[in-house]
């Protein structure tokens, strides 16, 4: 199979869907022996240690900025990137009706949250915490500057039920040409909301006994409707619609309620594997989208496998209440 | 946690999405030993097998009908129903904007393929496939005679990877009071798509390099914009809306071309685990619908776990371009 053609981005006329097509991904390499064992790891050090730099693609950015065997976070470009930044970006006049196929243009980035194989999320303090997520923030800056980027999607797998394939602890950050399906059902649903009662549906999540813990400026709920079992959200008090407004207060308050977090998930749920997703208003919203654009982070430990009817309904079955959830969460103490 | 309670169905107001809540499924069991493998069975005998009859939930019916110790297929009630057939039906006036719950009515029934625990669909031949197709026909005749159930879904997992808990072969059919997203999706968009071009989008599903094989009826192919690495679909060459209408004659024709594809796949990608899901226009919908409304099977191999990026966005990932993976399924040779 070719594997050094470009990447397409297609949508067929029957799901309204689009999907990345990038055939050099097929070659990416998985450091996790099985596939299924989140723990397994075959190797103590990676491309993506300190000291390995050069096994990796090119480097975006490191932090601290001047730092040079000792940095803390470098940001990267993906060796095998799902888009690719040497495209023309697609015309608005390219998405039509009907099957549409259009270049991959993008970018895929990864960031390597700690210089150190065995270190975990968790493991860092709320400002190491911090300094991964103003690291997001300051490559989202980067991105946002770019006219034909719409969207910017930062994500984390953890483990490899939960997709990943390099089991250093890192992140990627996509941009992509396309404002993607969900974010779009987002902003639909919460303007209808907002038209309907004047609030925004995501300051309105219910707080009593969905609550799982709160910090100055964020609270950590299970949502009303979560997805999946035992599935966070941690939201900004104060309604805000982007994730790059965070400050530096803020991304301390924010990694110490994550810490708390993902330390009470990993406790009560025996380490599971798990993705981190930062969901975020699309970056050109006008004026008038500020009211009912909140952004927050989503997180999802892998527990259970989805089947048939998941996949072909997009409706989804979850066995454990929301408020049970959150109960359970609620009341792990910490050692 | 409270397992008695009775499913619910909610709505959240930043998704607009559906989540089908049932405390009851955390119970049922697994007779997989790893979740992962989907080869190991830890029988030979279950409640799915001849002569365990009363293990299983109460029978709906049997075929043949009037068989006794030797038949051929049985459609059960699911022990853990996802959805409850005692519940009241939501009222349409229920489904509001904001968080909603209503009651978690619906049916919930298994279809156990075989009376033999190792037969696999691929097992069966061309008209033992067209009676367990003409099963389901049966059972959905019975479900859309019931006013509230607004869609009925097919689906089959099979192997523990595609989230089978029972390596019997069997499917399940679940009765739905909502019209799900990704069936409102699809008539949305083949109804734009035929606004626009006179044409229904599945008719046009692009026949010559995505082509896999064709029957008197039937055509196998890998969709256009494959969500998935190997996605296939299979479709009736004739325009249609719903499974329901298949007749005799055409169900042993599709027996023909399932078992092929079957076949052909699990020689290619040695015995994936996999999904078979069939996709048909909501029940009641009315005569200008039915232009740009077309039923088809799609099958899914599980090779990949997805991750954040495909939780985040709704926007897939696939390695393998669709004529690749037409031009390889085509040239299988069955011994
Ligand atoms: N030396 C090197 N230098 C730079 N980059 C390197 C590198 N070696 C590997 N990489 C990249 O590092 C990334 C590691 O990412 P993850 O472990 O989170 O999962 P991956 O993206 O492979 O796939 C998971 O996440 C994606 C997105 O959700 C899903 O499509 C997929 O199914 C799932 O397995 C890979 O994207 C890989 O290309
Ligand atoms: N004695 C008995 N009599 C009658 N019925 C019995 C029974 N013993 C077990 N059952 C039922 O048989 C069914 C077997 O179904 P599958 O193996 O296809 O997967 P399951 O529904 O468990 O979950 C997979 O499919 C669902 C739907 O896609 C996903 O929600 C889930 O995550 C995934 O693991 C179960 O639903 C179970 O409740």
């Amino acid at each position: 199979m070719a594997t050094n053609r470009s990447p397409e981005i297609r949508k067929d006329a029957v799901h309204n869907r689009w999907v990345i097509f990038s055939p050099a991904r097929a070659r990416r390499p998985s450091d996790y022996k099985s596939k299924h064992d989140p723990k397994t790891k075959t190797q103590t050090e990676c491309p993506f240690c300190a000291g390995h730099e050069h096994e990796c693609a090119p480097e975006i950015f490191r932090f601290p900025p001047e730092s040079t065997s000792d940095w803390k976070i470098r940001v990267i470009q993906n060796l095998y990137p799902a888009l690719s930044r040497q495209l023309d970006p697609p015309l608005d006049t390219e998405f039509g009706a009907g099957p549409v196929t259009v270049p991959g243009f993008g970018f895929h980035d990864v960031v390597i949250d700690s210089p150190a194989h065995p270190v975990h999320l968790t493991d860092l303090s709320p400002p190491q915490l911090a300094d991964v997520l103003l690291t997001y923030k300051k490559r989202i800056d980067q991105l946002r500057a770019i006219d034909s980027v719409k969207y910017v999607q930062v994500f984390k797998n953890h483990g490899a039920s939960a997709g990943a394939s390099m089991s250093h602890s890192h992140s990627q950050i996509m941009a992509l040409p396309i404002i993607p399906p969900t974010a779009s059902a987002r902003i639909d649903s919460t303007k209808e909301y907002f038209a309907q009662t004047g609030k925004c549906g995501v300051c309105q999540v219910r707080k009593d006994d969905l609550l799982i813990d709160q910090s100055s400026h964020f609270i950590s709920v299970v949502p009303f409707a979560a997805t999946y079992p035992f599935e966070i959200w941690i939201i900004p008090r104060d309604h805000s619609s982007h994730f790059h407004d965070l400050d530096n207060d803020k991304a301390v308050d924010l990694g110490g309620l994550l810490k708390l977090t993902l330390a009470k998930m990993c406790l009560q749920l025996n380490e599971p594997p798990y993705n981190l997703m930062i969901h975020s208003a699309p970056l050109r919203i006008d004026s008038t989208q500020l009211p009912f654009t909140h952004w927050f982070i989503q997180i999802v430990p892998q527990l259970t496998t989805v089947g048939g009817f998941e996949l072909a309904t997009g409706c989804y079955i979850n066995p454990v209440l929301p408020e049970d959830a959150a109960k359970v969460l609620r009341e792990v103490i910490i050692p």
